[in-house]
């Protein structure tokens, strides 16, 4: 399902194969949290956005509306109107970042869900039915999200329950698609290398999931307290251990300039709430670096956000007009900067993978990587 | 500017022209108070909901972004990306409800700001200067908006008084309309009548202003405390001494039946809040009658929000995914709801277009009069 094109370095051009179509590599994937793109965006949207792969979030859809409301309606895409690749996450990291008095047991874990406090339990079999009744095209492994720092000893014991967990995630996915009723049957399971930042424990993890020949392979537990650095040495010490005919993921990463630099290092797949998240705060990425539109200054600004963009916001409406959204509270302020947001971030990995297929990422990366992060 | 093709019994059927298109009369016009749809809609939102006239807010534009800098911008129409026909209230109804510590003088009215609480002061001349700056195809008078109960012999002053002032706003127009810089050189000013349910002041007010041989004229001050039956029996009053070759506009209305009873009685125009308001409560209109979409029963349901609906949103989505959005506090949810409602609205007034081409508005107001409010 994927195919490798070409490679400029450790940068890696490809294409992945869904059942809901073929997502371009590398691919930065849009978070659409509760079966929506927070900012009022559409599964319509989706498409103008130019989004190749969306992200649903499986501990959120749990609790609400429920994974088995939406199968009854057919699974997540019909639900949602969007009927391009979707990828579920595993409910792991909400339940380690969101949900209160967690207990970790050898089955999996207990929690109380942060909406109205009911106890709950999440297991590896748990969390692949509840993806495989979303019916998403790429279900990710239940594992735990260790913070970071974290003990030595607890993140080794940690790294081997989640192999143990990805074990019991592979045979309950194997049996959910055999089922007659299952949403999608051609849904695959990508495991998800922990270890937090001990570069033994990381490639040691990432050795024993690259047996199993999984149809991909995700670096989690980055981007939680460890420097950019430690993070890229991370991603460096993994990749080598990491199956070349196999996407490679760096979950909930980054800055335009951790993308690029991900790239730089072999990763294919990305995803990020910030785009979205600081749009809804007025902070729109350009080309020249990231403003803030709530600035004064832009009230009487007739240009666009970035005159560089070709988005629908940019094509039409001028930073005073943006500004004067945010700034009388209009709803439309925020969708149209996460209109933004989103495209400028697409059209980021359009750029990348022209420049791959050009042979001229390296240059890319020396024009735009760290150029894109600052705040102008 | 206003053609009348057709009537049935009092029942208009015609267009009005402006310099940014032409309206099909009945028309229900959009209400974009702060130079967009409350719910997030764009001006591309508004083509696709059928809006034949945007509505916008003297008032709120004035105190932010300020109607200079709209000005400066090109005026409200290229502000907001919509090219079609805009009016414009005079802010007077705003100072009336929303302002504080009103002071009115023969001069105009003093109050504070809703937002900062600054002194700020708008008599007719202020309100059509910033209407011309907006650049709206209409301007509606400066009018005195008296709440119902009032005391006949205040209602009298104060009807005397906004005659006096449509004078001074229709030489103000005029000058402002002459000048080389105007936005709009074609913007005509409606009038409003006034007389609270007083039918004597209504129908002598309204003798007085028709003599003016103003473009439109409205009837204000309704739908502010009154009952249906006094607001129809007003209409009724006014109605006959409105001249024919004028567009007759009954502002702040109403319900979809409060609409066809309007054009029973010779209505050509209307505005509301209510329908983007309702919306984004979760009260959806339907052919028959308003549900509210929070409603658990609308959990598992995968029909459309109104089976004979056309709009994107039923087109598309099913009752479970909009009452899913609203539950989960998605934007997407209001954003739906708003949508469907105000082409709900606009196809309402499409099909009493239909009715009165045909000749069968009568048969069409029998059906649905009263039955399209009721909740269900």
């Amino acid at each position: 399902m994927f195919k490798l094109f070409k490679t400029q370095g450790r940068a890696r051009r490809g294409e992945f194969t869904t059942p809901h179509g073929t997502a371009q590599t590398p691919v930065f994937m849009n978070v659409g949290t509760q079966g929506a793109i927070k900012g009022g965006l559409s599964g319509d949207d989706l498409k103008t956005i130019r989004c190749q792969i969306e992200l649903s979030n499986t501990y959120h859809l749990h609790l609400r509306p429920g994974d088995e409301l939406v199968k009854e309606r057919g699974g997540l895409h019909r639900f949602m109107g969007w009927d391009g690749p979707m990828l579920t996450d595993s409910g792991g990291f909400q339940i380690f970042s969101l949900a209160k008095l967690r207990k970790i047991t050898e089955e999996g874990v207990a929690f109380n869900s942060h909406i109205d406090g009911r106890r709950l339990f999440i297991g590896p079999e748990d969390s692949m039915r509840i993806q495989s009744n979303l019916g998403s095209d790429i279900a990710m492994a239940f594992d735990e999200c260790v913070g970071i720092p974290a003990e030595y000893d607890y993140v080794k014991k940690s790294c081997d329950r989640t192999y143990r967990w990805l074990l019991r995630c592979r045979d309950e996915l194997e049996r959910l698609n055999a089922r007659e009723d299952t949403v999608n049957p051609g849904q695959v399971l990508f495991g998800i290398n922990q270890g937090a930042t001990y570069k033994d424990l990381r490639t040691e993890h990432m050795d024993a999931i690259a047996q199993l020949d999984l149809p991909g392979y995700a670096i989690g537990g980055l981007a939680v307290g460890e420097s950019t650095q430690e993070m890229y040495d991370t991603i460096d010490a993994v990749e080598e251990h990491m199956p070349k005919d196999r996407p490679r993921y760096l979950m909930g990463v980054g800055t335009p300039s951790n993308i690029i630099e991900g790239v730089a290092r072999g990763i294919d797949f990305f995803d990020c709430v910030m785009p979205a998240r600081n749009g809804r705060h007025g902070h729109l990425f350009t080309w020249d670096g990231v403003i803030n539109i709530k600035n004064e200054k832009y009230a009487r600004d007739d240009g666009p956000i970035d005159s560089r963009c070709d988005c629908p916001v940019c094509r039409r409406y001028s930073r005073a007009y943006v500004r004067h959204l945010f700034a009388a509270g209009e709803m439309l302020g925020l969708r149209l900067a996460v209109i933004h947001n989103l495209f400028f971030y697409n059209s980021l990995m359009e750029r990348i993978r022209s420049a791959l297929d050009d042979g001229t990422f390296d240059s890319f990366r020396s024009t735009w990587s760290g150029v894109l992060d600052r705040r102008i």
